[in-house]
């Protein structure tokens, strides 16, 4: 769709607008698990059956949009696990590009987790796809809307260079892959290089990448990924990258708790924002909540899921400065 | 599309008979760069040239297949960089799987570069679209027909599992990143960790998780990439991995020569495929051709580019045993 470009601020600034602004550093996960979609969302469709990446796409389309209208008055931020559509083919990225295009006119700020990581003419690509523009015979179009995406750092600097270009000349974002929430990220990213962990000098690096790019209130445009899942992780790579917005994945459904992620933020109340996916949007499908809600209710179930998690969060979060 | 998995070899079976038949171990890389596209295939399209994106998308898949019937008789092998399809956005992704589908239907080896890597339950939603099948409603459905796909190993082994889980399962491949041919793979890549460094670590983990997965031929349907821009690492990956397939991407437009590949192959004259895009898809707009060729006469530079590309490589592979 070809689009002006709003030029505002600084993405970090416009994430911090966000959470001042609900009140809430909640992330809504809007990842898409066909068979945990209400039935009844999946009737409005039933007549494209036969071209089941068609009826797939629609289903979880409106299914995003009815999360979208449920949740936007409590949470500022979304983000898409690009994954749960490639899942549908081209049919589920046209579903992927439609929730970006209606997140944002909602006024949500909106996550893009692909994890794309290349050779630097290849980056380019996914930077001009994801947080850009691309020229087809003299006009202008944009591939898709996200504010900010995930990018995988494996391949060095020049594969993330095209990623900050574009984060400086579109303000927009991205969260750097520093230490993931899996049990094996271990395996690689805490490998001992000389005195240091992998992960940490990754950090160092995210860091130094982004101190071109700070907003006014003092964070960057460069972020990073820290799993919630590694509370020890969490304390020291705060304190590496006091400049960065952590994306921090693996609360809830993962098993982290608040406690577990209580020194991801600065002692200004920021700095942090906390990703929940399963747990919000299938809260009616949860064990401990199946006597109070149904399908029928999962969009109460998914209000009271955020609520609950906010109230979690205000326990260990420190009182914002601002 | 819903299509009945046709099980017939493990996939580095299919690699080693595809370079049999045709006697060569190039991999076309089908990495569309729209402007250098002729104009005479961007006129077939001009009529759609109001959406800009389906414009783009079908003069790609176009320009795809004309490459794809132009080379079909010298190489059995094409990879394709999804990258240079997002940047088209769903419509980008529409042509990717087109482009696969007809290259399937030619009887070509396709490979998916799409560099995924995420946490296990994400990276299982990747396998599924790109190597495996996913169900809606009781019906099995196939999202892209890619027989093998790049994988990031920064995750870790959880996160390579459902990729591996799927090669066997569907009789699929993948080449996980190795060493990268980009000059800032020394970053992270080359980091000393004890004595080893990273990516001789990784590629000692590559060839225990391909052991299960050996073929006929002896190779693994886990493979490794590899660049070609560092012949040095190339003679000790290849010894740390004899079982698996190198994909040797930075021949031609990124420097590489013969001369530094030639280490890749094993005695047998297998175990590795040599890729080439724009120096293939582009020739007539070779520097060095201008003279000889024209946008008129791509095909017979692109023809004309694999032949010597053989012909250099031939001077340096070790004859094949079988």
């Amino acid at each position: 769709m070809a689009i002006a470009i709003n030029r505002k601020a600084n993405f970090s600034d416009k994430l911090t607008t966000a959470i001042q602004k609900k009140n809430c550093c909640v992330v809504v996960g809007l990842d898409p698990h066909f068979d945990l979609i209400p039935e009844s969302i999946k009737q409005q469709f039933s007549k494209l059956q036969d071209d089941a990446f068609k009826y797939a796409a629609n289903v979880i389309l409106e299914f995003n949009k009815q999360v979208i209208d449920t949740l936007e008055h409590l949470v500022g931020i979304v983000k898409l696990q690009i994954a749960f559509y490639e899942l549908y083919g081209w049919q589920g990225i046209w579903s992927y590009a439609e929730t970006i295009h209606y997140a944002k006119q909602k006024g949500l700020i909106v996550i893009g987790d692909v994890k794309r990581g290349d050779v630097p003419n290849t980056a380019a690509a996914y930077a001009n796809a994801h947080i850009g523009q691309v020229s087809i015979n003299n006009t202008t179009q944009i591939a898709f809307q996200s504010d900010a995406i995930t990018v995988n750092p494996l391949l060095g600097v020049d594969s993330i260079l095209p990623f900050i270009k574009n984060a400086e000349t579109y303000d927009k974002g991205i969260f750097v892959l520093a230490k993931t929430s899996n049990p094996s990220s271990v395996e690689f990213q805490d490998l001992l290089c000389g005195t240091k962990k992998l992960h940490q000098i990754i950090a160092e690096k995210i860091h130094t990448w982004g101190s071109r790019s700070i907003g006014t209130y003092g964070y960057s445009a460069i972020g990073a990924v820290v799993g919630a899942t590694y509370p020890e992780d969490i304390l020291i790579l705060r304190k590496t990258m006091p400049n960065a917005y952590l994306l921090i994945p693996g609360y809830g459904s993962q098993g982290a708790t608040a406690e577990d992620i209580k020194n991801c933020f600065n002692s200004d109340g920021y700095g942090a924002i906390i990703n929940a996916s399963r747990s919000i949007l299938y809260a009616y499908n949860n064990r401990s909540w199946k006597d109070k809600y149904g399908a029928q209710t999962w969009k109460e179930a998914a209000q009271n899921a955020v609520m609950n998690m906010k109230e979690d969060l205000n326990k260990c979060v420190p009182a914002q400065t601002r």
